[in-house]
């Protein structure tokens, strides 16, 4: 007589819509799924009453989250035709930085009546940019006065995480600030709903809130920023942390009634849409890189001890699994480059043709080398300043030539972030695919001959939701930990693209190039590229 | 009573077609022009017969050249409605340079049964440049032996002049070498054909032929070339020279027949394409800089001392006019660039709507900016190894973007040659546009506030056959000298753009990064441009 079955729910809350995955433990098959877009997407323009935003603005409504519980979620019951009642955990993963202002009892601000017309009331989506100056701020100082945790994030904080985008809203709408007494994450946010008690996960409170060895930037430092800010830590941000696969509590029965599935269940700590990725591709022990290659990059690895990786994103302790230190890093334009590029063609090209042209190639054939800075760099450079460039163009170069150098270029970009974390000391053993462009089989091919190493890829297309199922898994006690479940229920097939030596001897020499210009456009050696960017901008400010 | 009508007829033998343009003297109002294609264009697979050709072949028929005569001439007489009795002389300007291997009577070598399928007997055009090799073998020795007339020739001969191409012949077929009894330019075959007799003009001798002080390269240097070659001159090549509007001879029965103009009538000595242009554009006095910009870019002017000019293609005695130093210089790639562009953005994108949209751009606006090297660089680097390179796009920049960028490159390139010039004490004092690229009005205002002077622009848009009908005027006496009958026949429009200061600013900017990109690319700070082109050929002799 077999077991009773079980099953996992994971919700991966993504930029536009959030989707849902039913998985069967403990052999992870994904059953059911289903995704539920957000009514209001992005707001950029303007506030739904009309209130206009600046420019650089990204903001969400949080009513859209709760609308993936009632919809998505027992809509991918239903498509897995399993029995509600044999679903014993549920976990999510989110987008990250992304913030919600919210009073005591977790009620986001924007949804009081009087503050619909306030910008600063609403959710601060990852991509929010508005608050560069603030971010600059807190770089230039934590480097005058050598705050010890500044290494600890390659140098420079991001103008997307927890403290810019708080700073911004004490210095634009005090009152705002005042009113809101919490400051979430959008990936806790939503446990807290789901529970209805607030817990800070590990991963984005050290990721995105500079948290470094149990403790945040000093009151001291915080008040030098700005005096009002000073108690920012302790007043609004503090908070007992969970550990990534723990239990943040059980689902209420609000949260019951939303979903179809059981009230006392367990919900998982939340995490981040990358970091979650791991453990679905099996991919939690040291040096074990995994790539979640998409319209951007995001790599995650763990490592046994804490090293200072220039141009890392940050380091974490248990920020991708409870007893590792988890390293990240990324690339800030990998799929938007190429998209880019196919757009300007015009309709009678497509990425598959351009692909299939592409691939009859050999290595160093059309003549050509990039940067794949058009969006800046965010590892190792850490530079948004930073833009494409584009060598060797003659009047017989194709459109496939400069696709498939936009390639090459994503793919040295990933070869230089390798070799800086192992010559920091945290060598990458394995490198694992996920994301999008998995399907593209040249690329792919590319990226295993330009690292001349072996690529894993992950098993599944929905690998965030599929790694939240793992960790709703593990806090529902189905595994004593998240790497034995993920060794259960992640799916990976190892070495799928072998390097082909000859191709990467002519990789190596091309990489040389990279290399070059990377160093001398991108560490001093010309700095043109930052004074094309003033050049523009007073252009731009004289019109 | 008005006096006796006059005409002179001017001939534009181009790479495609030959165009004839009747022209009243002494006002020079064009009345009538016809344009007659080449039967055979350009051979660069096979032969008529079929016999193929090897790579880098581009020849030419001559009897092609004979129906523009046939066909062109009585028709632009009949569509300008003249009475032909009234044509007193006729000029001719050619691509250059251009050869013809024949008899000592002229005749074409591929004219004679035995040789229609012996591709060395053929006229190699302009654009042959199959001889690469032995005009490598050129420069070596040349410098090696520090002959006197490298640098009148910025230090690099090309594989397109008179002496690589004959070297060719010498070492492929030997057999064709010692059957051509003469050398001979196109642009003095054809005077021959008109006149019966042979002049060789100051122009290709100088230009192409490495004629300097009166002297060609010593048969010392020919022997040490190939041990064949040391009498070449002397045996194939020496002629007496004709100056530029000198009378060459008169119109033969035989032409008076082709053409339908009177026998006796004035011919006009030949002529290049780009040079005669001056006259038609009133340019003649030192330091009037005409650039003929099509495709690509000729630039000429005379000066009153013979300077050394880094990166020139030449500077030749009476080249231009007689009595004065003419200065040539040029990019190999404009109007290219641009459609190479154009052509790959799909059929939704034209020149007229890309140019529309840059036009409303401020100058730095889009952040970009690009070295105009996609056919490598003639002029001042003199170095077809380089390749094109843009900087700055962003998931941001459009078509339009890049296409205004292209179109500021290559006026910081024509700067760049204007600098040179000026640096080497033979100063640019007028700036005067020709050619195709006129009628792109944004594009002139670039020019304009790049080089920050004022741009003058030539008054026909048939500024070659109009240069030789001025010429032609000339050698029919009805004007003491060429300069005097360019006053009187020629058109320009002084002063027609006007540099915006603001705009000169912001370029004055923009051509300081130019100039840092050009020197360190093109002047050893970076050799990744030759070092792909050699991985580029190594990938292709490996498919």
């Amino acid at each position: 007589m077999p077991d009773q079955p079980r099953y996992t729910v994971g919700v991966d809350f993504g930029t536009l819509s959030g989707r849902a995955v039913v998985v069967r433990v403990p052999d992870g098959a994904e059953l059911g799924s289903a995704v539920h877009d957000y009514k209001h997407a992005v707001l950029t323009e303007a506030l739904p009453d009309g209130t206009p935003l600046g420019p650089d603005w990204a903001l969400q409504v949080p009513s859209d989250y709760l609308d993936v519980l009632k919809h998505a979620v027992p809509a991918a019951v239903q498509a897995a035709g399993i029995d509600p009642a044999d679903v014993v955990g549920i976990g999510t993963d989110f987008t990250a930085c992304t913030m919600v202002p919210t009073l005591d009892d977790g009620t986001p601000l924007s949804e009081l009546p009087e503050w619909v017309s306030r910008p600063h009331a609403y959710v601060k989506l990852w991509k929010h940019h508005a608050a560069q100056p603030q971010a600059d701020r807190i770089n230039a100082l934590a480097a005058a006065r050598g705050e010890a945790w500044l290494p600890r994030y390659g140098g420079l904080i991001s103008s997307e995480w927890e403290f810019a985008k708080a700073l911004q809203i004490l210095e634009e709408d005090p009152q705002a600030y005042a009113a809101m007494t919490r400051w979430v994450e959008a990936a806790d946010w939503i446990v807290w709903q789901l529970t209805g008690s607030y817990v800070r996960n590990a991963c984005t409170a050290g990721y995105k809130g500079i948290r470094q060895d149990g403790a945040y930037p000093s009151a001291d430092f915080l008040g030098a920023l700005n005096p009002g800010f000073a108690d920012f830590v302790g007043d609004k941000l503090d908070q007992p942390i969970g550990e990534l696969g723990q239990k943040a509590g059980v689902l209420s029965g609000e949260a019951a009634a939303w979903t179809g599935l059981p009230a006392g269940i367990a919900v998982a700590v939340g995490n981040v849409d990358a970091h979650v990725t791991s453990a679905a591709a099996r991919a939690l022990d040291p040096g074990q890189m995994v790539a979640i290659m998409g319209t951007s990059t995001c790599h995650v690895m763990n490592g046994d001890e804490i090293r200072e990786v220039p141009g890392m994103c940050g380091v974490v302790d248990g920020g991708i699994v409870a007893g590792l230190y988890g390293y990240e890093a990324g690339q800030s334009g990998v799929g938007d480059i190429f998209g880019h590029y196919v757009d300007r063609l015009g309709p009678e090209w497509t990425h598959a043709e351009l692909t299939e042209r592409a691939a009859t190639q050999r290595p160093g054939q059309h003549g050509l080398i990039a940067l794949d800075w058009h969006n800046g760099n965010r590892s190792v450079l850490v530079d948004h300043e930073l833009s494409g460039l584009l060598i060797g163009e003659t009047l017989a170069t194709r459109p496939e030539d400069v696709y498939r150098a936009l390639i090459e270029a994503t793919a040295f970009g990933t070869r230089k972030i390798v070799e800086t974390f192992s010559e920091a000391g945290v060598p990458v053993r394995e490198f694992i695919a996920a994301g999008g462009l998995l399907k593209n089989r040249l690329l792919m091919q590319i990226y295993a001959d330009v690292l001349n190493m072996p690529l894993s890829v992950i098993g599944s297309d929905q690998g965030p939701a599929l790694g939240s199922a793992i960790h709703a898994a593990t806090a529902a006690g189905c595994f004593p930990d998240v790497r034995t479940a993920a060794e259960s229920m992640g799916r990976v097939e190892r070495a799928v693209y072998q390097p082909d030596p000859a191709a990467a001897a002519v990789y190596d020499e091309l990489y040389a190039e990279y290399s070059a210009l990377h160093d001398y456009f991108g560490r001093g050696g010309s700095k043109v590229m930052r004074r094309l960017r003033a050049i523009q901008r007073k252009a731009w400010d004289h019109r």
